[in-house]
């Protein structure tokens, strides 16, 4: 047990979550007022409890008091479309990663731990920034630099798809009506935004019957 | 003006404050619940005003609450002696100047700025990790990576002894009076602790008459 997992609730993280649980000594989602922040920590909170995993919610809420963020701005402000389009552009929090990452690098070492992880996946690359591999490089080499005992960072799903988190999730027996992806924050995902969109794409592209309630 | 600082009030980030007040849109000072955080803020507020430059206060009460640290457990925790001693080990907030950086990083791509300033010098090496060049120099290639505009890191002081920090300040004509370094956060600096006496040996080693009010 030396790792420390940036757990969401959402769906990538949740299968991370367990398919590494052997190692995970704590997970700790971070707050930072997004439209969908209770239902996913609800989510989160479920999976460590089932699990036994101790959970840490850390809250930033500078984020949604400092930055510009369709995503902490109401659920209104999210556009409907495609999860790759230009138009998702304005959900972005702005090195949102790299920010929970470098709390997280922190923790570990205060804890004893090594290990920090997180569930970036290749889908995410289109549009942010911090998740694509160059970015996932550069902060483990920052945060063995960073450290006394060298903390290293592991980005396990930054080459494969949804769809193949999606095939991992049901091998693993993964109760994944206990993950919420919705931009809009509502009690059922919307359908229509770019996360719901992908969401039922990664399901139909991977063969397996979607349990998630959309409102449409 | 394209640049954000991380600023806390202390003497080496007043003296960039200065240097680099004409590309300063931004100065940022992080409460992490640190013993000397009240003086130091009011340092800042003090030299921000004066300077005209934008000043926000960022709470980071995570760190209090979840990380061990001596220098946010009271004065009484604080080990007195040199500054490159082991005992300041007990000091260390794990991996506080990268949860920094990261955070003025999204704020400065949030803002439409480019640079984030920091003023960690060549006496901090030896202690704390997040201060070497090693360290600068992934972190700067981490912004580049996870930000769209590739935002960059600047910490022109990391290879300047505070020796010629100080020698910086008095040729800039700042009111040293008017910063603030001990970790044991009293009204008057104690002139006991690490940082005391290392602020004490810059100013005789700089050959500058010393404004501090210490207690002993």
């Amino acid at each position: 047990m030396d790792t420390i997992i940036i757990y969401s609730g959402g769906l990538d993280s949740t299968t991370l979550l367990y398919e590494e649980r052997e190692r995970i000594a704590l997970a700790v989602t971070f707050d930072y007022g997004s439209n969908h922040a209770a239902q996913e920590t609800a989510c989160a909170r479920w999976h460590c409890e089932h699990l036994g995993i101790e959970h840490l919610v850390i809250n930033l809420n500078f984020i949604s008091r400092y930055f510009h963020s369709s995503l902490t701005a109401g659920a209104d402000a999210i556009p409907e479309g495609n999860y790759d389009d230009t138009n998702m552009r304005s959900t972005v929090v702005p090195f949102r990663n790299g920010i929970m990452l470098s709390i997280a690098c922190g923790l570990a070492e205060s804890r004893g731990l090594k290990r920090v992880l997180i569930a970036n996946h290749s889908g995410d690359h289109a549009i942010y920034p911090d998740c694509r591999p160059e970015f996932v490089k550069a902060m483990d080499a920052t945060m063995i630099a960073g450290t006394y005992e060298g903390i290293r960072l592991s980005a396990p799903y930054t080459g494969i798809t949804k769809c193949e988190i999606v095939k991992k999730a049901a091998a693993l027996g993964i109760d994944c009506q206990k993950t919420y992806s919705c931009y809009r924050g509502g009690e059922l995902h919307c359908g229509r935004c770019g996360t719901c969109r992908e969401r039922k794409d990664a399901f139909a592209e991977a063969g397996i019957i979607d349990p998630t309630k959309y409102e449409d």
